[in-house]
């Protein structure tokens, strides 16, 4: 079994995997249900908030990691990934969990690696574990998944808008995605509202979701990055645009002063810090699901 | 105990070895041997392919990794070799694995470090533990190590060859070579055939173990690479000059479409990938023997 | 409970780690104190020693590394520093082992960080456990620590010279700085002479300490590098300046022929590699003091 997308799962999935990672939360020490088990994290593209999630979660339940690091590897000397990934898999390992430039490529290996793959991003296309964490942090806060949530910065390029937005949609979420017309889809199946205008997109939302946003890209957009600060950039006086209830949340790594101020992403109203706390038990729940099995 | 090279083992030694490693295949899981044991890999010559396998026989025996990086290290602030060497095992460790660029270094280094060392390729030189995974290939899949074997490549740079065919002498293997002339030494003691030709050197082989071939050394040959690619390459046409019992083996990294065809290296009569697999296992078996002792 | 300054702990502090490190030393296997607990190692300014010292320490007492790697990290994509280790705390990690450039910055950190830092060094200011190995090194072969210590190089830019000295002068120690006028302060309190003369320095010492000098500063001296070795190199010579009980000992890693003569740094004289084995067994006391309560 693999999780390449967050589509892979279906509903009941994903609330199992919710209730498992919050009971692997409350544990003192987790079950060591990977004992004797070899999990390789292929990073094609470097990360390392995601990596090491990953290997807490993965040491957590008692497995062993193998890390391939690619800017020191066989890759330099011409191998291409299929042929690493069929390699490392000869070496009697137990799963992959793979970051990837190109989009579908985890996808596409799936064609000729027999153990699980466990997608921990590839380009603008998917990134469920990191929709499973989102997905624990706001169940964990509302109690429910039916949240109204605003996306806000660079969606057009981000994964996680991608993976996260399928998932809501699927627990009957309404999605609004926020940004200059150049940062957004013109268009994106179920979601309520896509819109320039950050007041119309946190109006009576429960979650603002803030997007990484890189500053060459906002270099490039016809308004002046002075503007874009004044229009796009969660801070406490834009966060007032929305309910007193919303939470603020973002996958990190954030650009303090960009697309969120310094002052709010430690606030009581960021669950930013628990995204990242989750991140390790929705990992451990995905692994005992796909290695476990 | 240290494994430097191939010859320091006798015939017996090796079929220890190889016994051994198809044992540890078979289990589920193996006998932590190395709990509480420490083994430093220390490459100073980048490789991914053989560290990993280390890596992955250590732990699947219960041992420790402490993985020394050259890039990043005090070897960058002008400390030798043989100080780090030193220094690292001043912290009470167990064994080396090493990998380094100058040929004969390991042997040297001997001559200061007291913990066993295990040769993971120096320069041109040797490179025991691949010749052991390939024997212990061979072994399985014939029964026996009297065969006969034609090396085609890049011979003359090549520590793979080298322990390779000295392993294979001690059992009554045929060795034969094969690549441009200045690929191939110009004598070599107990082989029994050096030539340009492919078709001679694969009539009536048992392998046709196929070398890694750098592209900038084609480029510097006489012949231009579309005829390198007629007279050396490794695909479904050229090998059927071999009998048809002939199995492939390649050390890997391979090129794709260089040395040998994009469709062949997974095809059924290629034993690559079980080369990948034995080396774990044929390493558990070294380490067991280095160590464990 | 954190060690950011060597004067963090009391001198039955100090002597409880060294009884303790010293301990640990004679024991086959140390208890598994660690078991279950995450350390973070997070190494901002590149070091192999120290780093590999730590991880071997943490992984002697059963515990589990997960190592962050700042040039492959979120590091270049502008996160900051606390940033990082806020994220890397939320992923539910026992203490955190810290090496930067930036002096003061552990102290800043323990401000926003709740899990203990142990500091691995920051820039010039400190290097507790260096203290606490060098200190553990001359108590087991002078049983007391009321030693006569002479330290010659670049005092000026060295966080070893530091935290060295103000461990010793905490036990009655008589230490003396030697060096070009460029390489040592122009007063510090308690130290009893502060000279440019190897032979005025060495005079009546228990340990000569050589620190790593960098040739590019030697080469901005008024002094050209011939007179800087004939006055400041330890060597065969030079160490007869010193009493025949005087014993020779470096941080590591040195730069034969620089500081130290080649010849010099695995005589009898040198403690250099038992400060690199004492490290490993005084960590593991600071590991047990620090994450252990």
């Amino acid at each position: 079994m693999d999780l390449l997308s967050i589509t892979d799962l279906s509903r009941d999935d994903i609330m199992g995997i919710i209730n498992r990672a919050l009971e692997f939360k409350k544990m003192k020490k987790q079950p060591q249900i990977l004992d004797g088990k070899f999990i390789v994290t292929a990073f094609f593209e470097p990360s390392t908030r995601t990596k090491l999630s990953f290997h807490r979660a993965i040491k957590g339940l008692g497995g062993k990691v193998i890390d391939f690091i690619a800017s020191v590897s066989a890759i330099q000397k011409g191998e291409t990934d299929i042929d690493t990934l069929l390699t490392l898999e000869a070496m009697d390992i137990d799963a992959f969990v793979v970051r990837v430039r190109r989009n579908g490529a985890p996808m596409e290996w799936k064609n000729y690696v027999k153990v699980p793959i466990i997608n921990g991003g590839d380009g603008t296309n998917q990134h469920p574990t990191q929709a499973l964490l989102d997905l624990t942090t706001m169940y964990e806060h509302f109690g429910r998944l039916d949240l109204k949530v605003a996306i806000v910065g660079d969606i057009l390029h981000s994964r996680v808008a991608n993976s996260l937005t399928q998932g809501l949609l699927m627990f009957g979420g309404k999605v609004r995605f926020c940004g200059p017309k150049e940062f957004v889809p013109a268009r994106y199946d179920g979601v309520e509202l896509i819109t320039d205008s950050l007041e119309e997109a946190l109006d009576g939302v429960d979650v603002v979701y803030a997007l990484r946003v890189q500053k060459e890209r906002i270099e490039k957009l016809p308004i002046n990055i002075d503007e874009f600060f004044r229009r796009y950039q969660i801070n406490h006086k834009t966060i007032k645009m929305a309910p007193e209830h919303a939470v603020l949340m973002h996958p990190g790594p954030f650009n303090r002063n960009i697309e969120v101020s310094d002052n709010i992403v430690y606030s009581e109203r960021s669950l930013i810090l628990q995204q990242v706390k989750n991140g390790v038990y929705s990992r451990m729940a995905v692994l005992e699901r796909v290695v476990g099995s």
